[in-house]
């Protein structure tokens, strides 16, 4: 057999790094739920030909094949699914008829891509989504609403500041039109990767790929350099004299987010019109973001409006949604130890065994100990006692228990301190209960 | 593209059927982390002859390939973990410098199976799992506290009584080779059979695979019909006059695994001696489990100890753990309805909106509600109250708040009564801040 060895592009963790992980999951999905969202988790898989038909068919996708099937492909091939954008796509079309809307959910869930793994990209990978999906219409303010509850649910995780960096396609698709390009799609495409090529590549793609003249490529790299906090950026706009309904039907709707989003979460949105987003259903507002200090490891929370990604023909859903790269982050703060935990273990307590004869009575104390919530566990030998402290020691435990003839005592290990008790009394500071995360240098 | 339906074999929930899901989950986690679990979770997938090597390789596999792989397999042909027991085993060789022994973790994810899906039988299921591993020993008294974890955490959910039934290995192997049977992993198999085929057939099977006389099947069927809720099985074991010094360490084991644990939690663990468990990688105690009145879908919590399943050559790492079919309970408890939550969304508070222009302070006033802890939505349309309040009601938030010149006020919509308040002040009753489970008739 093979040699045993990580994967790569497949994270795992230590305990201590799950710890972490689940510390920011439980802040995810607690944020969200304040904020209304309804849980949903869809399967793991989807029929390729929905994976093919929508979003990042670029990606690599796993097809799933089962062993003793033989070479006759399943009649309906299977694949993961590599965003969660397609399934609540499905899920909204197949259960349309038992859910209320507009729909407001969240989905955090590994997502699963074949791409060749690097630092931040992953094979598989955790993201986590908030969507809301209207019936027919959509009101423009949940675009203002939905990028300020993701603002909300990152500043409370021990990570640098995230702001959203947001565009909107109408003021990208006006003002090209404006200036006389008409592929929008194929623009879009090229200055999404204005970051990675910088302008002159950009200006070089432009006039190669959709015939953009020079002054067109110069106009519309002068547009994606505007990036200001307020709603500045439409003064900026405006001077370029350009007449188009689009354009300002997009103009009013940006600086309604900008505006509107500020004054609820101050320094919590900038308009920055380089932002294109590669996928071609969006619509309206599309959003970026970056951590401070982590430029490097790109976008962080993305997402859009979009108005036909969910249709079956009589009915469309349109819907605008962001979703966190949570591996990517957290590959960051536990790989680098910006943050870890207060201890490795979720256990508070170590019941002390003298005598193999006195186990059945550790266990009832441990028992006691665990009704009132405290995470305890017996020693699993009853060598000296010295040798049993230095178990929790190990394990970063805080307190060790010791049942006597006299009576029961507790040892805080990191003083010393030693005190008669009672299971029935006894409750450990609230920051002893639970480990918590501590903030790395 | 083909008509949107569900996959057979995929359980997915509605945003209600969800919050059961949560809850139990949430039950599980905190319970296994009262008993001072730690928390792993380890990648989707692992190498075919992985998979192959270990446990039962009867089950379906899904095998995985890149979309854009070509004809040419992949150099590590990689599939879906079908358990988590296979999956520990490889964590605990690839990190067992970095972990603490005994290694106490739980692990709760999805896993996946090409069966052929069936009532209680899933393509893609959640399992929960706990297991103590040490490192080259594993004292005995963990047989004991394990299948009390279980116990613990299946008595705090929403669903009928489960009861452990155990027996052990060393027993069934020592009678068999005391009677004169030889192959005893083969007896083992078709003893398991006993609840699906019945004592007919196992005799038949017996005479015919492992070559049993008609006394050697009788008795091996007589052993099996032994079930007691205390030690008195041993009495009924030592009338067979059988002398064998493994059939003698078993009984002890059982006889303490049985007293033990109900002393610890009365009627928790039934001595059950056709417990036979299929796979040949058990050791010692073998644990199944049934929910009262759910006989139907066979057992929900099962397991075992093992000596060598980890192991690299040098080192081994014997364990004893136990899994829940989290998906099996689930599809009854939610799919007849046994279970139901108090409403089918998070929010507990509607903020009203009467002018669109008011939306802004309406979402500030969400803001202050979310800070305290309590889930809130801004209405999303400003159509007529009586409107408002009917979307209150379809989805169960108890609650609707106003904002009116003369200041707030809150309206619980199940009573009709309405009074003035404040943002800082108030709180609604602890058991209308979140949804609560209900038990069905």
């Amino acid at each position: 057999m093979a040699k045993i060895a990580p994967l790569s592009g497949f994270p795992e963790w230590l305990p201590a790094g799950r710890i972490v992980e689940q510390e920011v999951l439980d802040t995810l999905r607690k944020t969200f739920e304040l904020h209304a969202f309804s849980s949903i988790e869809t399967r793991a898989v989807e029929p390729v030909e929905r994976l093919l038909s929508k979003g990042e068919t670029s990606k690599e996708i796993y097809l799933l094949r089962r062993l003793q099937a033989g070479d006759a492909p399943d009649k309906d091939e299977l694949g993961l699914h590599f965003d969660l954008t397609v399934p609540l796509a499905r899920y909204v079309l197949e259960n349309a008829g038992h859910l209320d809307f507009p729909f407001r959910r969240y989905q955090i869930q590994k997502v699963w891509r074949g791409e060749r793994p690097q630092d931040g990209r992953f094979r598989e990978f955790i993201q986590a989504d908030v969507d809301v999906v209207g019936q027919d219409t959509l009101a423009f303010h949940h675009e203002v609403e939905l990028p300020l509850v993701m603002v909300d649910a990152l500043s409370k995780l021990p990570i640098p500041r995230v702001r959203i960096h947001a565009s909107n396609r109408k003021v990208a698709q006006g003002f090209y039109e404006a200036i006389g390009i008409d592929d929008v799609e194929q623009t879009l495409r090229i200055v999404d990767k204005l970051d990675k090529v910088g302008p002159e590549i950009v200006a070089e793609l432009l006039e190669r790929d959709v015939n953009a003249t020079s002054d067109q490529a110069r106009l519309t790299l002068e547009l994606a350099q505007i990036c200001t906090e307020d709603a500045s950026f439409a003064d900026k706009i405006a001077s370029f004299g350009l007449h188009s309904d689009l354009l300002d039907e997009g103009l009013n709707e940006l600086v309604a987010l900008v505006e509107g989003a500020n004054s609820l979460i101050p320094g919590s949105v900038v308009a920055d019109l380089k932002i294109a987003r590669g996928l071609d259903y969006y619509t309206g507002s599309v959003y970026e973001s970056v951590m401070e200090g982590h430029e490097d490891l790109g976008s962080v929370c993305s997402g859009g409006r979009y108005d036909s990604l969910v249709s079956d023909g009589k009915r469309t859903f349109p819907g605008v949604g962001l979703s966190i790269g949570v591996s990517r982050i957290l590959a960051r703060v536990i790989g680098q130890n910006v943050v870890t935990p207060s201890r490795k273990v979720p256990t508070a307590v170590l019941v002390a065994v003298n005598d193999e004869s006195e186990r059945a009575h550790a266990e009832k104390t441990a028992f006691e100990l665990r009704k009132r919530g405290i995470a305890t566990e017996v020693s699993p030998s009853s060598a000296k006692f010295g040798k049993q402290i230095r178990y929790a020691d190990r394990r970063g435990i805080p307190y060790v228990w010791f049942s006597t003839e006299e009576g029961e005592q507790v040892k805080d290990i990191r003083s010393g301190e030693q005190s008669d008790t009672t299971t029935l009394t006894w409750q450990p500071p609230a920051e002893d209960l639970h480990p918590t995360l501590i903030a790395g240098e």
